[in-house]
């Protein structure tokens, strides 16, 4: 087998952020543009067979011995993750999972293993929602849980749509959206992934199996202002939306602290028009909110959005609310869940509080996941890590779990 | 004379922005560049003589009928502004007074004046300081008000140095710096501006003598903490810097609005990496600060930082101000305030909390100021606004006070 950090050495520069740190590989930009072909290559040179379906989903296929047919994909076992990134974000997010994968199949081709059903290593689109605002956009697509036409109307910050960033990278557009065929050829779907918190740490394992994926949601608020001169505005004449950005800000901390198992999160703020010299007329803040209990998230973006209006109105500013994302909790199928703990015995089972593809196509197909210890704990910024034991055990357990589901 | 709106009405697609409304015309930027041009043609077409100094201020000369020498243009009398915009800025912020300064040029023509010295009409690169952080750049370098060096590592928000971007524009970046030769053609500077607040309103006048610009100052704030995931990290296992500075915006907001006479602002803030589902690892903010006295500035930026250090600490985060640029408050010339009240009777005096040229050059040269009415009292915002007689009136009394004074 080739060894994980070999296989991601080769991708060790490509999208490096020199401003923030670690990698910015926003989806179909050049960076991720390289990392596909680094893919196609490396499947290809495993014998895999290598298409793109309607919503740029990459499938590298090991088909059986038997001949093909329009159903010999059907049912079948697919593993893979993503190659996209947060911006500033870590060398393995994503990008472990597709190299495992990678290796995994070097691992079951050692051992002489003949697929009983066909097996399929994926890549996905805009996991990370860091270029059009919905994380897990390609499976979302590929499931139907995004409106084509919300979908197609995303748009980066640039101005871009996703539907014109889908015909630049060779999709038709009107194509986007649920792909029945594509879901039935799933049978089974196991995603690798870098650990994100300190579950690993404290269980001091090199993997475990992925009991939940904590709900979670992302939401825009606008707060609109009186945009002015800095210099000849008096304090008292201010309607400046950045103050009730703060207050908001400060109230998102509060109510999740006191929300036991809540997590919430302000990361992006943009004032508009963004001069030092002038009051804000608007600004736009968005907001991640987790918590394992959907009616908890709910409740807690309704308090925030309270908490928000009363804020604005005492500036006397106005605040608008969008929803630009929520999935549920899932727990993940029971019996393959099993059928990893069978396959790599004594792997402790975990929760996360980070969303995947995996727990997006949950609800069409059993779907798993297995995670890979991260000794610092921090995800989402450089600081994110896996030693080379680690991954290449995280690839041998992927094999271990493969092999037993062919 | 060519009216005043005729004038700026050839300009008025130049720079839109169509995301903040109204204009962004950063300096050296394609649009400032096209107002230049315009500029040029405009002088040119007066028989106006036009040159770029080695600041990259420009200059046109109506010379006196003597014959011309190295010192023919010495103690000129100099009126003019600056082309550049703040983001989404009005369309008077500058080109009210160049366009004035035109039209001004007409009237006298028209009286049939004959410059007893010579006049020239300048426009001053990168007032706003909205591209490279410092205010009145041109004006400063032109006055010694900024170390060269200091200049020339100034980086725009792309990472550009301003050194880079002059020689992209044709300038030395060796030769940046005090221009004695160049200053002492400034006998006498008079800058006609749109004013920026309530002033005029409240006053029913349609134009104004200014008599002081209150000291202002900009700073910037970067806190860091621990970049982390959104969904893993555990509330109380953060270090967020977004917190800590919306601490800092509301302890802003409430120290200067206890202060008398003060006036303190976040316009502009930038977290990083930036991501929806990231903790930010770093949040840069920049403050701006002003008060009549200088002494009240210090304390309050003092007070400012103090708080900013215990926010941080709090949060588990660290904080650094670093002074982008200070201007103390300036008086004008009393003598020549005189002049301009004889020029233009019963025009009332005007202070004003906006920086301009005229009051980096105030401490070189005799400077002296007209504000025209502005009846929204918005300014820096598309919202800013100036009546067509106003803006008329305003080239009308520019003309008579550069009557009274050559």
């Amino acid at each position: 087998m080739d060894s994980v950090s070999n296989l991601l050495g080769a991708i060790e520069d490509v999208g490096r952020d020199a401003t923030r740190g670690g990698y910015s590989r926003p989806v179909f930009s050049n960076a991720e543009l390289d990392l596909r072909s680094w893919f196609e290559q490396e499947a290809t040179r495993r014998g895999l067979e290598v298409e793109t379906d309607r919503n740029g989903i990459l499938w590298a296929w090991w088909d059986t011995g038997s001949e093909r047919s329009d159903s010999s994909r059907d049912g079948a076992l697919v593993t893979g993750s993503h190659l996209d990134s947060v911006p500033g974000g870590g060398a393995f997010d994503g990008p472990l999972g597709v190299a495992s994968a990678l290796a995994a199949v070097d691992v079951l081709k050692q051992r002489g293993v003949q697929p009983q059903r066909a097996l399929a290593v994926t890549v996905f689109p805009e996991e990370e929602g860091s270029r059009f605002g919905v994380a897990c956009l390609g499976s979302r697509l590929l499931t139907g849980g995004i409106d084509p036409d919300a979908a197609r109307n995303l748009r980066d910050p640039d101005g871009v749509s996703f539907a014109e960033a889908a015909r630049a990278n060779g999709l038709d557009p009107a194509h986007l959206g649920k792909d029945d065929d594509a879901l039935r050829r799933i049978g089974d779907f196991v995603e690798l992934h870098v650990e994100q918190g300190r579950g690993l740490i404290d269980l001091d394992s090199p993997f475990a199996i992925g009991t939940s994926v904590i709900g979670h949601g992302r939401w825009k608020l606008s707060i609109t202002g009186q945009g002015n001169h800095a210099g000849t505005t008096l304090m008292a004449d201010r309607a400046d939306p950045m103050v009730a950005a703060a207050q908001v800000i400060l109230a998102i901390r509060k109510t999740a602290a006191a929300t036991p198992e809540a997590r919430a999160t302000v990361g992006r703020v943009q004032p508009i028009p963004g001069g030092t010299n002038v009051i804000a007329s608007r600004v736009d803040l968005w907001i991640d909110v987790r918590h394992p209990d959907d009616a908890v998230t709910a409740s807690l973006v309704e308090s925030i959005h309270g908490q928000a209006q009363k804020a604005a109105a005492f500036e006397g500013c106005a605040a608008a609310l969008t929803r630009e994302s929520v999935s549920g909790t899932v727990n993940f199928d029971g019996e393959l869940q099993r059928q990893l703990q069978l396959a790599i015995p004594g792997a402790p089972g975990l929760p996360t509080g980070a969303g995947h593809d995996a727990g997006i196509l949950a609800a069409h197909v059993p779907s798993a996941m297995l995670y890979v210890r991260n000794p610092t704990g921090i995800s989402h910024s450089p600081e994110e890590h896996v030693e080379d034991d680690d991954a290449d055990a995280g690839a041998v357990a992927l094999a271990d779990v493969l092999e037993r589901l062919l």
